[in-house]
């Protein structure tokens, strides 16, 4: 039903994506924000029928669907809060000293759009990391012109919310190539995109692999273009031991339903847990264990991911030195997978690269280390990560310095005595690590401080007032904060 | 004399760069800007000596190199009270909201250092971007140790200034392995560096093919790290009609001195001007020849760049349709080349590549245009450039809207009616545009926003707040803005 999109048809795409840029980067900060939230309205505005689409595409069920929907309006509407509030814009300004020698001109600097941005969407957030998701915004806000490639997972969804995007454009009168709206099921059409002179940058969530392709096409260009693409986490969560004495309970608890949430299906999923052998750690196994009974497996997102969850569990059960903890017994929803959660030591762990390797779905390794020094080993040969969680007393934290140094290197957000999944879409969230789960640590995907990924700066020599953008100007129209001769102010300048 | 570093040497290094780091980075804000403010004091301390044998290892005249100094000296000073100062860090706070649904959990912002950073100086700023430079000192402030490969057309100056930091470093008691000094004529030791696991980030300042080099190796790591090359430009210059016919004596008057401004060994050297044809222009012409008669070419940094910019010459005057317009008269100062201006039309511009090549040396062309309409064309086919200068009046700008919004799409710097030799060094300044002027548009190489090249955002979800780093603690305690629930503050909280 979706056809791939042709060569043809992307080329005519971008080249109206290119010349719409041009009028949508003059746009004023209120029209984007306003834009923005008209999308946010017609998407409100497709109703149930969104929500069953979505629903039959992805095996989630309604609720969460609807949680994800109103978070999905709610970046979108506070992401426009925050273009119109213009922090994000850097904006400074150095006055000109005529008497220095040499004379120090005035500069003044903001950042501007890149240019259109290419964004493919995750099948595990429909919404939220999707057609209008947070990239979406991202580069709308910007002032960037967007091409979406629609998830090959949910090709209805994806429809339903470009045309509730088009509808914002119409009723904005934003220029026409705005936005667009692709399909393709291989990579061709993902590397016809990534390659194409028009495309100033990309956001991505998915996999490794997916993601690092994307980031070698667009490194390999004429003119590379910077990539942001959230990848693999496998998030960490280490257990210490007063921790344990004081609370196995609550902390059993708060894994189990962190690892089983969506059957798994989060970035932010905690795959990996690290705790020192103990009687402590036996109670809290046992608790796990207990829990996780309790919670019945469901239909995974998509046929593919059931199958790659299952033949992952497999092999990792196969590794030397791994042990079965616990299985859902009976029997298994079609397209699901048992919750599953192995055990190994940390010389295992360490000599095994294999382990380190996320598997996408309602797992969890569990590895027990004998002493101190073997969880800081452990911590020290993790590869990057989205999130890092540690469930610690504060006597625990006082007596662990160097360990809580070591796993904050390797992290995007460091988590204490909370679990990782859940992810706040709020200034302060950090949505990206070191790599393999990003492309580039320094800049987020969740949070209005995303939107710098599709924008850079410009200064501005010796400009009269008045041909300056607003956000510029001496009297500060927009009423927004600057930095002007090294000090924040959001007033005018005399 | 100076050997190149072995491979077993690097090696070592890096091990020691790498255990500095984790000491530096839990240094305090002020701890780091007296370090920065000490090398700064020890360079001075290195007097006379420095200056002569910078002069001696560079052919630039002792007068430039002491301006150069106090740049190098004013860079490290200015950034160190930034890293005090704090807005580089991001900070940002969301409070807990416990009634939410889901709850929203306490999240903390801000910006910590990447790790051991190797830095790649230029030529032709012996002092301001090589050993103790602009990028040594973003790093230094971010909180990463520096290994610096000396540049082999002037080792002797990088020595002295390598021991001027290692006296700072020992005096301040910074961590052994805070600062490496290497050397390398060839390749070999920039690619080894560039591939090595322990190096986090680079910072470059050079020719395009390095620069690219660099960002290839480090782009095809396991992990790929990032790249900050300032490489080529040619700086275009845009003169329109009535600014020209009005001013057209002072506009070659400032010409003159930009191109010939040390030999035109600048990255920022105006080598191309566009213009339509016009009476004005002559007269234009005419009089910038008469100050270019004024100016005797001295000797270049080292024979490498003297070869190249007479080859590259040659070359250019060959060109078809390229017709010479001044060239210096009579004997040339050995390791020196003419002062040369040659001249084009817009169509043989458009359609011959080779004329958008940087001559690296006091060389511009003079690209005139017909009518409007191929002005607009030249600017659009323009590579990235680090600047862009408009020569215009007011109605000079109002008439030509659409060439503005085409020549800001290719800078990081636009300038109006000044040149663009002459990089202030302020926060406001943005040296680096789209490529190939820069690998990343999105940074800057001077100015203290280019600390943030070498850093990435760690948020801290649901940590008690005396564990919180001094940044982000309830009661600010360093009096740095931050961004609180998405309020810019100063506060402490309540």
């Amino acid at each position: 039903m979706y056809k791939d999109s042709s060569n043809i048809e992307i080329d005519k795409v971008l080249e109206k994506a290119e010349k719409a840029f041009h009028v949508y980067k003059t746009c004023s900060l209120k029209q984007r924000a306003n834009f923005m939230r008209a999308i946010a309205f017609a998407i409100t505005a497709l109703g149930k029928e969104l929500l069953k689409t979505a629903a039959q595409e992805t095996n989630l069920p309604i609720a969460r669907l609807e949680t994800e929907r109103a978070r999905t309006i709610f970046q979108l509407n506070s992401y426009a809060d925050a273009v119109e509030r213009g922090h994000w814009l850097e904006a400074r300004i150095d006055t000109a000293i005529a008497d220095k020698t040499p004379p120090k001109p005035d500069l003044r600097k903001m950042l501007v759009p890149l240019g259109p941005v290419v964004v493919f969407g995750a099948s595990n957030f429909p919404f939220a990391y999707s057609t209008a998701g947070g990239d979406t915004a991202c580069a709308f806000a910007a002032g960037c012109p967007v091409i979406v490639k629609a998830h090959p997972a949910h090709p209805k969804t994806s429809t339903l919310v470009a045309k509730a995007i088009w509808d914002a454009a119409s009723e904005c009168k934003m220029p026409d190539g705005i936005f667009a709206h692709l399909y393709g099921a291989g990579v061709e059409v993902g590397e016809y995109l990534a390659k194409h002179p028009f495309v100033k940058a990309i956001g991505f969530t998915g996999s490794y692999s997916g993601g690092k392709a994307l980031f070698d096409w667009a490194n390999q260009r004429k003119i590379p273009i910077p990539v942001f693409a959230e990848m693999g986490s496998i998030n960490p969560v280490f257990l210490l031991p007063r921790k344990l004495e004081t609370d196995y309970l609550h902390t059993a608890q708060l894994l189990a339903a962190s690892i089983t949430q969506s059957m798994g299906q989060f970035c932010t999923n905690p795959g990996l847990v690290i705790a020192r052998q103990s009687e402590a750690l036996d109670l809290y196994v046992a608790e796990l264990i207990n829990q996780l009974k309790e919670i019945q497996p469901a239909k995974m997102l998509h046929e593919g991911i059931a199958r790659n969850f299952n033949e992952n569990l497999k092999k990792a059960k196969a590794q030397k030195g791994v042990k079965l903890l616990y299985e859902t017994k009976g029997e298994i929803t079609v397209g699901g997978g048992p919750i599953t959660i192995t055990q190994t030591n940390a010389q295992t762990f360490l000599s095994n690269q294999k382990l380190h390797e996320e598997i996408f779905g309602p797992y969890s390794l569990l590895v027990i280390c004998q002493n101190e020094d073997e969880m800081l080993k452990v911590a020290r040969c993790l590869e990057g990560q989205l999130t890092a969680t540690l469930m610690a007393s504060s006597e625990d934290l006082k007596n662990h310095g160097k360990l809580m140094h070591a796993i904050q290197e390797v992290c995007g957000r460091f988590i204490l005595n909370q679990v990782p999944t859940g992810v706040e879409v709020c200034l302060s969230m950090q949505h990206g690590g070191p790599f393999p789960s990003c492309t580039d640590s320094r800049f987020t995907a969740v949070g209005a401080d995303g939107i710098k990924r599709f924008a850079r700066p410009v200064a501005f020599q010796n400009w009269d007032n008045v041909f300056l953008p607003d956000e510029l100007k001496d009297e500060n129209p927009l009423n927004i904060w600057r930095t002007v001769n090294d000090e924040l102010t959001r007033g005018a300048m005399m």
